[in-house]
């Protein structure tokens, strides 16, 4: 295979890169995420990862923590409202390996209220690639979750939730471990969901309430999992109101995550759709390439 | 010194002893918390702190995780409404060593809410023990903060909110970590505790602002612990609410933590007295011991 382009999603905890070339995708992955990297690591982390496919020069276009302060280089943030950053707006770096010919993309920021994102800007990309007439809101739900408002092709403003965050180590770190059963089900789930937006201040008081009633003999003690979900997800819903209330809606990230969404969604009257993330950043990397071709 | 008794405050993470006797306390500490023994092993760790002390046969006095399900013998928790558990309700715990006389003070529950005490109720008594026509509030800031509705000597209801690990994780383990200066200032703390308590569905949002803001250029860095700190009892006020509007209150804990709960609820008009939970632990103890050698 003649490798044509590399598309590179490089986070702080992973790093994937897609080889393109005559109709073919080979996806490889990497644990070397840029969490653990300094500057100067980044490009043999790259060339281990792909070097022995190389076949000759080739444009490697990247999204994510890559482009970040403590990254291989920054690309400062695009601001709001804006595009969804393309080749445009990448910043060209300059490599040892002379077959690297790399492009980083910027994230996007916002003034006021502050907030930032790097590597959704391309999911985004590759949402309105496909969908360029899309007025409504983006939800892509994950470690820090995005509402998104779109409207005439460009990001006009965002909010930032750590509802993912706050999950894991609730549910893995704190005291609540103790009580986290593997049981699911969306009745408790919903039920939690309404609990947290018909009473957020009340969050604080119920989180406890978790542990203290698996500690009290909870006749359902796997149902803690799904219900501290509900109320962090609620939570969430509650803050970000403003945004999904009455808006076209469509979710982008891992399905499993999506639908647990989508389920609390769809309780607040919402129709949402599906996406998937790993999808659009591909998408979001291809249409740069394709404006790099065009420009070139 | 002739030691006759010996207090025991055991925690999940800390064990302490006080040894009395003859007008003396002597205070030794271990890093032996409950949190890493097995039943067998508490005798042990008792002894390796205290062994070299004793003169005799004395009781021994034990509040805390110790008497957990997980810790060295359950003692089952007394239930609201209720006063604050003295040793006629603690149980009594074999030993291997005969100089050891050990009783253990329950914890309280609450059915509904679903909630759980150990340790506090023995401040409680305490604090009951100096202050018996006390009618209110007493807020016992830590960890999981207890807040406690006191009427005609009993322990009525209370509410525990886990503030406290929030803030450790968030501050200390989420991406807010990279944000958190040492700065501090009342005006940044009760300016967010002000934010939470009058949009606590937004508190959800505002979480990652901290981040964002130091991302980008926030002018005041150092003000993010101040600022974390607050949103997260704003949201501990506005969910206490009922707890503590227009009651008499009284804060039990830490000096430094007490003081800033205060700063907190006296910008809510409201004038808490401040008593140390160290000192309290160990008067709830000697009330007990009082009790004990009365019925003798």
């Amino acid at each position: 295979m003649t490798v044509d382009w590399i598309a590179v999603d490089w986070g702080t905890t992973h790093l994937r890169a897609w080889l393109i070339g005559g109709g073919e995708v080979t996806c490889l992955r990497s644990e070397k995420g840029g969490g653990g990297l300094a500057p100067e690591d980044y490009e043999p982390a790259l060339l281990e990862l792909i070097g022995e496919h190389l076949t000759g020069p080739a444009p490697v276009i990247a999204c994510g923590m890559v482009g970040a302060r403590q990254g291989w280089v920054e690309a400062p943030y695009a601001t709001v409202p804006c595009k969804a950053p393309g080749v445009g707006e990448a910043i060209r770096v300059p490599t040892q390996d002379s077959r690297l010919d790399l492009y980083i993309l910027p994230g996007v920021s916002q003034a006021s209220p502050a907030d930032v994102m790097r590597g959704e800007e391309t999911q985004i990309a590759g949402f309105l690639a496909a969908h360029p007439k899309f007025d409504g809101v983006l939800c892509l739900p994950g470690t820090h979750t995005k509402w998104v408002h779109i409207s005439a092709e460009e990001i006009v403003s965002f909010q930032t939730v750590m509802t993912g965050e706050l999950f894991a180590l609730l549910s893995e770190q704190s005291i609540l471990r103790h009580s986290m059963g593997d049981g699911w089900d969306d009745v408790a789930f919903t039920g939690a969901v309404s609990d947290a937006m018909s009473r957020p201040q009340a969050i604080a008081a119920k989180l406890f309430a978790l542990r203290a009633g698996s500690l009290l003999g909870d006749p359902d003690p796997g149902m803690a999992r799904a219900r501290l979900s509900g109320l962090l997800i609620g939570l969430e819903l509650a803050a970000t109101k403003p945004y999904w209330l009455g808006q076209e809606l469509a979710l982008i990230g891992a399905p499993d995550l999506c639908a647990t969404y989508a389920t609390a969604l769809t309780a607040q009257g919402l129709a949402p759709t599906q996406h998937s993330g790993d999808d659009l950043t591909l998408a979001g990397l291809t249409a740069a390439y394709a404006s790099l071709k065009e420009t070139a």
